[in-house]
């Protein structure tokens, strides 16, 4: 691909796609990072899609052209998946947010790719719906599908990979194909809606997605619990998880988050390991689940244990965890945040927390611990100078030594943020041969790799 | 591939397998035949696995003479998915029989694909575990993976796309890849563990599973309630699941399998659509789960609402459900059972049922109906000769009108037994280009077709 291509590429976009295409500073800026540390890397031409038509026409012209196309929703990816590495078209889905069709006795919905979380979020309450997964950031759920996302819930409903019933995909030649229909279950062939969430855009561009949904609980409880430390507080996850106590959420806040978010917003938390945790069911159910949670935090050194269900006073219970990810970057205004996502085996867990605790405090550079410590997934978040090439070294070792533990411990580098450009490396100490089968999907369903090059691995 | 070929393979296999391989006339019998209705179609060669090793040394021999390999797990599948169709190797997994790992801390352990179903559950339960999919035969957990199986419990714990954490597979040219580790969720990379989850043997051969397991509950209480229609059933069914209540397992008997399971078994059942539940929980969880299903079961008409929590009370009250598939074959002594499985939105489920009943009510051929409700998925169990063509006609109509009202309804024409070679047509039918996308997959992956050739697609 030389400028020729690209400049004859984006006279002909302009012709047929007219103000849904633009090639200014400001658009390609925005269109050019992400919330990853990673230097900006901003793509030729930015095209807004209205509908699964534009897509494909958009597909056609780069694979003619053989020009580079990367999905955008909303850029609140984490490893600079919507970097333009190679240059060429992001493609922005935003305008594509129609919820195309609720259906409260299935429950289920089918929507573009352009939705965002608080919008579907907005939209489903209506009806009494929710749709469980919330990473921090109000991404898109097309882009969310996309880098196989999770966050606080996921030990009860699963991540999105377990969510999403079928897609529409327009293929690297512009055609469009479907995943499957509004089942709950199928038996039937290859599992391609699987293959594209987390493919990060490299296979395909998601233009509809058919997800599952829940009824918004009768009841639900918060809870707040100190621990003197991440042993006991993993030690009762555990037991609960075992105990089949259907938990929702249960996330970790290790000493430096509880301090960081006491600095940030004044808050008094002890400044201990603290898990928050959250209750879905009936009122009766939610009561026994709460007793029983209650039982195994005591015989775990649990204490201050704190209950609320109307929701003003769950926000308040809650508001530590809300603002840690706020505390953190309050650390070191000006700088940007890393958050690495490792996911282990829950008898690792104490352990990972312990060694990655011991060598963040070796470090200059400030930083805190929290998780969805029910799946084994913990976040470190390291404020950095992305411009001081010292810091990034030591920031990259931290990130680096981190991963190396979690793999020994059968874990994985990234639980919910994906590979991007951010961990290609550690995607092949993880999986080594398998990544060629990957390399040799991406090659067959993308023979002139223009789908988000550069990503997830190299060819 | 020709006789030259078979013959030269066989010699080699015999050289460096030995004992392994066999060319009896009754393992070959034996490993031709699956429970369709399909003619036997028998292998050239049975070749026993012992370890990784052997399925790499069958594998590769395949490979340099281009000869079938079909893995055999216990022979249990329902769409011919283990015959011969061009002749070849029957690899037989089921010696490859170890538990590798329990983790009851992890809640995960580590086995070989020719581990049963009850052989896992009877390891799993000395450490108060289990592992939920359960197709109604004992099948090896490696077939179940490779046809994307469920059962009664996937309405609770998912199938087993959702419980397989990773697997190692050998590929068609021999090698061995891991698809991932330990960790309870990941965003590395694309998701080849579903990949492999539902192919059928046509990518890989499934040699090693890592699978989530859970604790068995604490409680269990199991309830049988009857209706005057099957709407009244479905619609109990809808409520549940929109409130929440976490039902384990619901089960869906229609008049016509309750008449045949009261023939075959003696029982006393009242001859109307009856549900069957099942709760799993703390003692005030499943407490408040049944008093909850009981004023919704009411509602819609439910009559004669009983309760077990002990064993033999429990197994006594599903006696007519554990009974449905005998009492189905004894309609007709010396038949097939043609089973079907379609699977569709819950808010289609009783008109769907109601259409195959009046289907199969103007057939000759004797049938029932009975479903895994709660994920709108239902058999119809036809009692048919193999033999005799007439038969086997009207069957395969009434097969095709029923995928075809089921893709109508935006659901599947196979919620759990797959495709193998019975279901092909409808596949097409089914997801029509995406069909391609399988096909380039399979062609990368296994470019000279050696793979269980013939199965899920045609090249």
């Amino acid at each position: 691909m030389g400028t020729t291509e690209i400049t004859a590429l984006v006279a002909e976009l302009k012709e047929r796609l007219g103000a849904k295409v633009t090639t200014s500073e400001s658009a390609r800026a925005i269109h050019g990072r992400d919330e990853s540390v990673f230097p900006p890397q901003p793509p030729d031409v930015v095209v807004m899609a209205a509908a699964v038509d534009d897509v494909q026409e958009v597909v056609r012209l780069c694979n003619r052209y053989e020009v580079p196309l990367i999905p955008f929703g909303a850029g609140t990816s984490l490893e600079g998946h919507i970097h333009a590495v190679s240059g060429g078209v992001s493609l922005d889905m935003s305008a594509m947010d129609r919820v195309l069709r609720v259906s409260p006795e299935d429950l289920d919905c089918t929507i573009e790719p352009g939705v965002t979380r608080l919008a579907l979020e907005k939209t489903l309450s209506r009806d009494g719906l929710f749709f469980p997964t919330d990473p921090g950031a109000d991404a898109t759920i097309g882009g969310m599908a996309a880098t196989r996302a999770s966050g606080t819930n996921a030990v009860r409903y699963g991540t999105i990979r377990d969510l999403v019933l079928s897609m529409k995909v327009v293929l690297s030649d512009g055609s469009l194909i479907s995943t499957g229909g509004r089942a709950r279950k199928s038996s039937a062939g290859y599992d391609l809606t699987r293959l594209f969430i987390g493919s990060e855009g490299t296979l395909g561009v998601i233009v509809e997605l058919t997800l599952r949904l829940f009824g918004i609980p009768e009841t639900i409880a918060a809870a707040v619990c100190s621990f003197p430390t991440v042993e006991d507080a993993v030690a009762t996850v555990t037991a609960a998880i075992q105990l089949g106590i259907p938990m929702a959420r249960i996330e970790l806040l290790d000493t430096s988050a509880i301090k960081a978010v006491n600095a940030h917003a004044g808050l008094g938390n002890k400044e201990t390991p603290t898990l928050f945790l959250e209750f879905h069911g009936s009122p009766a159910g939610v009561k026994d689940q709460a007793q029983r949670l209650a039982e195994i935090a005591a015989d775990n050194n649990g204490a201050g244990l704190e209950w609320a269900t109307n929701l003003s006073d769950r926000n308040h219970l809650w508001r530590a965890r809300h603002q840690a990810y706020f505390a953190a970057l309050a650390l070191r205004p000006g700088s940007r945040a890393l958050s690495t996502d490792v996911c282990v085996p829950i008898s690792a867990l104490a352990g990972c927390i312990h060694d990655a605790t011991a060598d963040l405090e070796r470090s200059s550079l400030p930083s805190m611990i929290f998780g969805h410590v029910g799946d084994g997934n913990f976040h470190t978040i390291i404020l950095v100078d992305p411009d001081d090439t010292v810091e990034m070294d030591e920031v990259r070792g931290l990130n680096q030594r981190l991963v190396e533990r979690a793999l020994d411990a059968g874990g994985t580098c990234t639980g919910e943020h994906g590979i991007g450009t951010g961990k290609i490396a550690y995607l092949e100490a993880e999986l080594g041969p398998a990544v060629d089968v990957m390399r040799r999907i991406k090659a067959v369903l993308d023979p002139k790799n223009i789908m988000n090059p550069g990503k997830i691995f190299r060819l």
